[in-house]
């Protein structure tokens, strides 16, 4: 991973200055808020769009200043931001291990597609591919999360050392739910979040039912998630919803 | 669409030279022959690690000749090697409208996969992103494979004009299926190609009868599949297996 030695989101809001003080900020704080600002202006433009000019004006900081925190300008600040980015979007899919499972899905769905929603340009220009700031680290940092969000819904499915089929169907999964987000932005941001993160939900619920048909191992999560469930989850709204679909299918039994 | 200007596959298959003449290539055939030896090479190789000395030695041709064909060198000759896979991969997906539609679905797909088994590397280097070679013009051209897709798999669902949520439904498992690909071929080529195939057949039938329960046009799409699906293909033997874990559903019914 390249994320190292990368502030964590936490200490990245900028803070205000004690009043009437000149604002002294040591080196990790002045870091921060350059990278901060840099976010902010990544998340809504595409990096070709963003000036190292545009960072120090939003920093409220000089050129040079820039230059001396991200000796390799604007590449630097944006891997460095994508980064940050990259932390911000892991602490999505951390999750308590209580509940229902469909819930604990629904509430990280929930933060991630608030982080898709709130970085919208720059979700797209860095997923969409062919832009010039993408090289290998950033696909590395990218792949990361993607690794990261994978092992999070493992720990909940209570898969401790997954098979092949289970952590294919996890990836397929987190892949589906990257191309809904972008198909989302594209088609200015509809259905409304709610409808979008059920829908992500109960195809979550379909793959691994469809999974189970084909590998044990699989079953038995899906045996273990199910016993989990209650009548006024998702699973039992999904089957309610889907009931209406097997009186067609009678000819095939 | 950036593929204007390449030859059909079909005619890039290097012919063989009429015994003892001299083979006298017309200017396409020749162009074809070289794009031919570059996709060869393309294929099981990334980008970066093709150089225009090898493309000349596979066609048995001169570095000055293959200038003259793709004055653009290396870049220009990669691109126009993608927009011949690129028609390639689009003829996968093409496929007569009769019999039960998860039938043309499996056929379709065993196409794809041949594909992606036959020019692995390549796939991996195209898809995977980050390479040097990857312009907004290869983007383009990849986009245009997976639109292609969309487009026969709404044919065959007969949507004439498809909602949002059935168009997004498609894409979602377009995305999926190359996830799968990708995933399959970094896994050695495992599971074997038949068993990857029939489970991306049955996550679209889960995936298709998960949307019905919030799209009123997915299940009128859905219902209408289901009809022409026979007792001993892949939605029945899918349903037969699914059954099982019905019973562990009990509690939330």
């Amino acid at each position: 991973m390249t994320s190292g030695g990368i502030a964590p989101a936490a200490s990245i809001e900028p803070r205000p200055a004690p009043r009437g003080t000149y604002r002294r900020l040591s080196v990790e704080e002045r870091r921060a808020e350059l990278l901060a600002a840099a976010l902010g202006l990544f998340a809504h433009r595409p990096p070709e769009e963003v000036s190292l000019d545009d960072v120090a004006a939003a920093a409220g900081a000089s050129r040079p200043l820039v230059y001396r925190y991200f000796p390799g300008g604007k590449q630097q600040l944006y891997e460095a931001a994508l980064g940050s980015a990259a932390e911000q979007l892991r602490r999505c899919f951390a999750e308590p291990q209580t509940g229902p499972p469909t819930q604990r899905l629904s509430r990280a769905l929930d933060r991630y597609l608030a982080f898709v929603d709130e970085h919208d340009a720059g979700f797209s220009a860095l997923l969409q591919g062919g832009s010039v700031a993408e090289t290998s680290r950033t696909s590395a940092i990218v792949d990361g999360v993607r690794r990261a969000a994978a092992e999070q819904i493992l720990i909940h499915l209570g898969a401790t050392s997954p098979g092949p089929r289970l952590r294919m169907m996890v990836r397929m999964w987190i892949t589906a739910v990257e191309a809904a987000s972008l198909i989302w932005l594209d088609e200015g941001k509809q259905p409304p979040l709610d409808e979008l993160r059920e829908w992500l939900v109960d195809h979550f619920v379909a793959l691994l039912a469809a999974t189970t048909a084909r590998d044990e191992e699989t079953a038995e999560v899906a045996r273990t998630t199910l016993a989990q469930e209650t009548p006024d989850g998702a699973v039992a709204d999904l089957a309610r919803r889907i009931l209406p679909l097997v009186s067609h299918a009678a000819h095939l039994l």
